[in-house]
C-alpha cells in the first residue's frame, strides 16, 4: 500500500440506512478501483427523521451487509464525517479525514460540483430503481407501518431489529405534534 | 481618520448577489455619510440557493461594480461577516470586526431591531423597486433561464459569467431532486 | 442536602414564554419529588418566532411566576441548556451542566427516547388542555393581535410587557417579507 | 420582581472548588443588594487540574455552602456560564443568559476591564486572605496529599468526598506523565 | 456480525505517529478480542508538533503497519475522532462514532477515568519499553535529525518519507522563532 | 478588474499592533503586485496579551497607517480572518473570504508550508529589523513603561492612545496574578 491515491475512490453518502441501491453502487465501485473509502456524512447527528441512526450503527451495518456480499474488508475504509457548516471548504475538510482518492462517485449534485470545483475527478455511478432505493422512501415506510425489510441487505434489517430501529423512528418523528 | 466613530455608516446585507437596488442604496448612504461598512453576512456560506457566492467573491463584485460607479473605494470597509448562531450576541459581535460607526443602514426588520436593543441609531433607506431589485428575485430568474443582467451591474454580471456563476447555481439546487 | 440524585426531578421546556400549562405540570412535580431541575432549553437563541425570548429573561419570568405560585424557591434550580447538535450526546451534556437526578418529566417524544435510551426513568406528565396552553399558539396570538395574556401567569404577563415583548416579536417576524 | 435590573448583582468565579473566600465574599455582596447571581464560568469544562469539577457539582456544592450559612435561596440564582472564546463578546453573551443586573462584583481585571468597556459599574470586592483561599492552592494542597478541608465549607468537603473528587483531581492530572 | 458489544475492545490514542509501541499492543489486544476499534484521537489537528499528521495519513499508516503484521483488517475498525472540547460528554460522543465495544484499552489516565466513570471495563495493557516508544520521543529526534526509524514500522516510515513529514515536522516547529 | 487572480498578492498576519516592519513589507509587496489583500488573522481574538487588539481597530489602524504613506487605499483589501481550527483546512478557508490572489508574503514557516502544500506560490519578503519590529516585543514594552512609539507608525500611535490600549494591555494581562 501506497500513501498513492491512484486506485482508491471515494464514495460518500448519509446511508440512513444502508439500502440495495447502495451496495449495487458500491460493487459496481469495486469493478473499477482497488480500495473504496465509505465517507459516512452528517455523522454527528441521529435521533432525526433524515438522520435517525448513529455513525456507530451505520458502520456496523455497512461492514455486515458488505461482508455478506463477500467482499474483502481490507479493502474498504468506512469513515464518519461529520458535518462542517462551509460548502466551499468541505472537500478539503474531507481529504483531512480519509486516505487520498483519485476519483469520487456519486450521484448528489452539491458534491459533485464540490469536487469538481475543488479539482477532483467525479463519477456519476448508475443508479439502482431510485424510484424504491432511496433512503427517504424506507424511513417513510417504516413510519407508515409499510414492508421496507425487501430494499434493504438482510443484515441490515437484523441490526434495526436488535436496536428497535422502527421503533425509535416512529416516537422521535412524533415531536413535532406535542405542544412546547 | 480617527476612532471616532462619527461620519462612518454600517451597511449589513448579504449581497447573492449586489444588485442595482444595493447600488442605488449605497449611493444615498454615501451622501449622508464620509465612510460607509459593508458588511457581507452569512460570509461562511457559499453553495447553496440561499447564499450562491463566496464572500470573496461578493467583495470582488462589489468592489468592482462601486468603482464603476466612480466610487472613492478609500471611503468603503468591504468586511464578511461569518454567522453567529445568538441573536442577542450579534450586534457586538459585528462591532467587533468592524471599525466603529455611528448609525446603521438596513431595511431588514430584525436587524433593525437588534441594532436598536443595543442603543444603535438605526435608518431605514428608500428602497428601489424592491419587487424587482431582490437577491432572491435574481436567482430565482437564473434558475428559470429568464433574463436577470439588467438587475445587477454591469461588473458583477461580468463576474458572474467568469465563474460560471449561473451554473453553479442550477446545479446545486438540484440537490434535492436525487435520494440519499 | 446530598450528591444523591433521589428526590430530585428534572423538567426541560424552552418556556417561550412560560405558561399556565408549565406552573400546572411544575406543581404537579413538586408533589412527587423534593427538588426541581428546570431546564431552559435551546439558551443561547432569542429574537425569533420560535424562540423571542433570551434565557435571562425565561429565568427571571418563571422565577416570578412560581413564586406568585407560593412555591420554595429554594427547591427550584433554573438552569439555561444551550443546544449541542448532538441528540445522541446531548443527555450527557445535559446532565454535565445541572446537579444528578432521579427522574425526567417531559411530554416530548424525542426528549423522552432519548433520556431512556440512556437509562434514565421518564415520567409524562398529564398536560393540562394542550390545545389551548401551548408556546406556539401563544406567539401567535401576540402576533395576530389575539388575547393571550389569560394563558401566562400574570408575573410573566408583567414582565412580556416591561421588555415590550410583543412588540419585538412581531418586528423580528416581519424579516421575510423584506427583500435582502 | 421585576425586569429592571436594581438591586441584583452579578458575582462571576469558576468555583473549582467554591470556597470560604467565595462565602465571605457573597455575603458581603449580599448586604449591598437584594439578589445575586452566581455565574459558574468555564461551565463546559471538567476533569482538567483548572476545572476539575463540573457545572452541575459546582452547582450543587454553591447551594449546599450557601443554605448551610443562612442564607435565603431565593435571593440567589446559580447559572452555568459555558466559555465563548471571543472577549469582546463575552459581556453581552453573560448578560443574555442571566437575569438583568446593575452591578458587577470580581476581583478579575480581565473580567472587570471587560465589563467597565461595556459600561457596565464594577465594584472589587475585598479578599479573604487570598493567600490561602485560592482555588489553585486547594487544588495543589489535595494533588500533594496536604490537608484541604479546613479551606472549604463543610457542605463542599461532603460532597467532594461523596464524589472522590480528590482521587479525580490526582488521576486526571496523571495523564502529562504517560506517553501517547 | 451483531450490534452486541462483546467481543469487541476500543483502543484510543493519537498515533503521531503509529509506532512499535502501538503495534505491540494492538497485537496483544486481538489476543483478547475478535474486533478492535482503533479511535484516532485530535482527528481534526494537524500540522502542529503535538500532531503532526492528518487522521488521513495516520489511518493508512496504520493499515499498512498492521497489514505487514498480517493482520486481518475485517477485524479492524479506524475511526477518526475529532475532539470536543468537553471531557465529561467525550466518552459518550466517542461511542456516537464507533459501533460497541465491551472494554477499553487505555493507559491514559484521563481517558481510564473517563471511560470509568461512564461505566465501562477499562484494561491497562502492559508498555513496551516506554522511554523509548513514544510518539514525543520520535517527534522530537525527527527534529533533531537522530535515528527515529527503527522506532516505527517499516511501513510507517516509508509513508513518512512519501509526504516528507520529517520535513514538514521541522518547519512547522520553526514557527515560534519568528515575529509576527 | 476582474475575477483572475494575476497581479493579486495576500499577505496575512495579526497585526497586535501594526508596526513598521509590516507597513515596509506592504510597500515592498505593492511593487511587485498591482492590489494586495492583508488578511487580519485570529480576527475573533481580543483582549489578551497576543491580541490586545480587536478586528475592527487593526483595520482602522492600518487604513490610517497605510493612507499616511499615500498608499492608494483601492488597492488594499483589509479582510478579518477568524481562527479555524483545522491547519489542513485553513487555506482553503482563507481564500473563502478574500478575492483570488495569485502569490502569498509571508515569513511564518507554518503559513508558508500550509500555503506551499495547497499548491500556491509563495514569497518570504525581507524582514526589516527583525529583532525590534515585533509586535510581541511592543507590546512587552507597553507593558513594561518602556518606549514603543517609534517603532508604530503615527496614525497607531494615535488610535492606541484614542482607545488607551496601553492601559488596557496592562490590566488584562495582570489577571494571572489574581486568585479564582
Amino acid at each position: 500500500m501506497s500513501i498513492k491515491s491512484e486506485g482508491r475512490g471515494l464514495y460518500i453518502g448519509r446511508f440512513q440506512p444502508p439500502h440495495l441501491g447502495h451496495i449495487y453502487t458500491l460493487k459496481n465501485i469495486l469493478k473499477e478501483v482497488n480500495e473504496v473509502i465509505i465517507g459516512i456524512g452528517s455523522a454527528q447527528i441521529s435521533h432525526t427523521f433524515d438522520n435517525p441512526f448513529t455513525a456507530g450503527e451505520r458502520i456496523l451495518m455497512l461492514k455486515a451487509a458488505l461482508e455478506d456480499e463477500g467482499i474483502d474488508m481490507s479493502k474498504v475504509y468506512l469513515i464518519p464525517i461529520p458535518d462542517i457548516e462551509m460548502n466551499y471548504v468541505w472537500v478539503r475538510y474531507v481529504t483531512l479525514l480519509v486516505p487520498p482518492f483519485s476519483v469520487v462517485y456519486t450521484n448528489n449534485p452539491l458534491v459533485k460540483r464540490l469536487f469538481i470545483e475543488a479539482g477532483f475527478k467525479v463519477k456519476t455511478p448508475p443508479l439502482f430503481n431510485r424510484e424504491v432505493y432511496s433512503g427517504k422512501i424506507i424511513r417513510q415506510r417504516m413510519i407508515n407501518g409499510e414492508p421496507w425489510e425487501h430494499l434493504v441487505p438482510k443484515a441490515v434489517v437484523k441490526i434495526i431489529y436488535e436496536i428497535n430501529g422502527v421503533e425509535r423512528l416512529r416516537e422521535i418523528t412524533k415531536s413535532d405534534e406535542v405542544r412546547c
